[in-house]
C-alpha cells in the first residue's frame, strides 16, 4: 500500500489518521507541493487531480481523502470509521463534510496562492480569509457535535480523523478557538490518541 | 419529507434528483439565498449550518447534500445511487468528491460575494476565479469518467446527480467546454433524463 503524502495536507493527514487507527502498514511518498511536485507527469498518471492524497491499494489507485477513507473501512472494517446504522452514518458524514466540503477546499495551499498570487491579496487578507470559513465551519460543528470524548463517541471515527488535521491546520492561522469549546476538547483528546499523534505533522 | 431549497444551488439540485430518481415525494421550501434567508433563526434551527440544502425526513434534520443521499440510499435503495461494491462505489465517491470538494465550494454563491464585497474584486476577475477551479476539476473528470451513456454506467448514479448541476453553473459562467468532451457528453444525455429535467432551476 502507497500513500501519495504531504506532512501539511489536511486531506493526507486524514488518511494517515485512519491507517493508523486501523494498523495498516504502508509506504508513503511525499510530495513538495510549493514546488509543485504534484503535477509533475509520472504522478499524474497515479491521481489526474495532481492533488494529495492518493492511495495504491490492491492494484487501485484512489484520490479524495474521504472514498480512500470509506474504502478502506469496507476491505479493513475494523476499527470502524464510519458507522453502519444508517442514521449515524448520516450524522456523521454531516459533519466529516462540514470539514471537507465547507472549510478545508477554501483554505488549502492551492487557494491561499492563488489569493495571493493571482488577486494580490496580501498576507492579512489572505489570514481574514482563512479565519472566516474556518469560523462559518467550526460554529456549525460545535452545534453538531455530540458531548462524548471523540466526535465518534467513546472511539474515534472519520469526524475525528477530519477534525484533527483541520485544528492543526486552523492553529497554525491563529484563529481564536474559545468560541468552540466543544469542538476544541474533542480535537484535543483525539490528537493525544497515538494513532493521530504519529500521522501529525510536525508541532507548530 | 421537507427540502430546504433554492432552484440555483448545485447542492439542492443534486438532492431534487436523487428525490426525483427514486420517486419520492416531498414538500419544497425556499430560500433565498442573496437576501440572507438561509440565516434566519427559524432555519438555522433545521440546519445550524445556514446553508442549503436540508433534508427534514423520519424525524431527521439532516444537511450536507452528499450525506442526504447516502442516507437516502440506505432507506430508499431503488435505484441505487452509490454502488454497493467497494471498489465501484470507491471510484463513484472519488468523482462525486471531486466535484463537491474541489470545484463547488469555490464556486458558491457566499465565495463569489466574499470576493466581489470584502476582497473587491470586479466581474472579470470573479468569473476567471470560477472557471480557473472549474476547469481543473473537469479535467480530472474527464479522465475519471467511464466510456458509457452516464457516469453510473447504463443508469444515473451520484456521479451524474452531481454533474449535471456543475454542468448548469459551468455554462451560466460561459466555461469553455470544448477539452470535457466525454463530460459534455455525459453531462447532456443525464440532464435529458426526466428525473433530471423535473429538478432543473429555470433554463439559462
Amino acid at each position: 500500500m502507497i500513500l501519495h503524502d504531504f506532512a501539511l495536507s489536511s486531506a493526507s493527514y486524514r488518511v494517515r489518521i485512519v491507517l493508523n487507527l486501523k494498523g495498516l502498514d504502508y509506504e508513503k511518498r511525499s510530495y513538495a507541493l510549493r514546488a509543485g511536485e504534484q503535477r509533475a507527469p509520472d504522478y499524474l498518471a497515479v491521481n489526474p487531480a495532481g492533488l494529495v492524497p492518493a492511495l495504491e491499494v490492491n492494484g487501485l489507485r484512489l484520490g479524495q481523502s474521504l472514498a480512500i477513507i470509506e474504502y478502506l473501512d469496507a476491505v479493513y472494517p475494523e476499527p470502524r470509521m464510519i458507522p453502519a446504522d444508517p442514521i449515524e452514518r448520516a450524522r456523521a458524514m454531516e459533519m466529516a463534510l462540514t470539514i471537507a466540503c465547507d472549510i478545508h477546499p477554501l483554505n488549502n495551499l492551492r487557494i491561499l496562492k492563488y489569493l495571493e498570487n493571482d488577486l494580490g491579496q496580501d498576507q492579512a487578507a489572505v489570514d481574514t480569509w482563512y479565519r472566516h470559513w474556518v469560523e462559518a465551519g467550526f460554529a456549525t460543528l460545535e452545534q453538531l457535535l455530540p458531548d462524548a470524548p471523540y466526535a465518534g463517541g467513546d472511539a474515534p471515527n472519520v469526524v475525528d480523523a477530519c477534525l484533527v488535521p483541520q485544528m492543526y491546520n486552523a492553529r497554525r492561522f491563529k484563529t481564536d478557538l474559545t468560541p468552540f469549546p466543544r469542538l476544541a476538547a474533542i480535537a484535543d483528546h483525539a490528537a493525544a490518541h497515538p494513532a493521530f499523534a504519529t500521522a501529525a505533522p510536525p508541532p507548530l
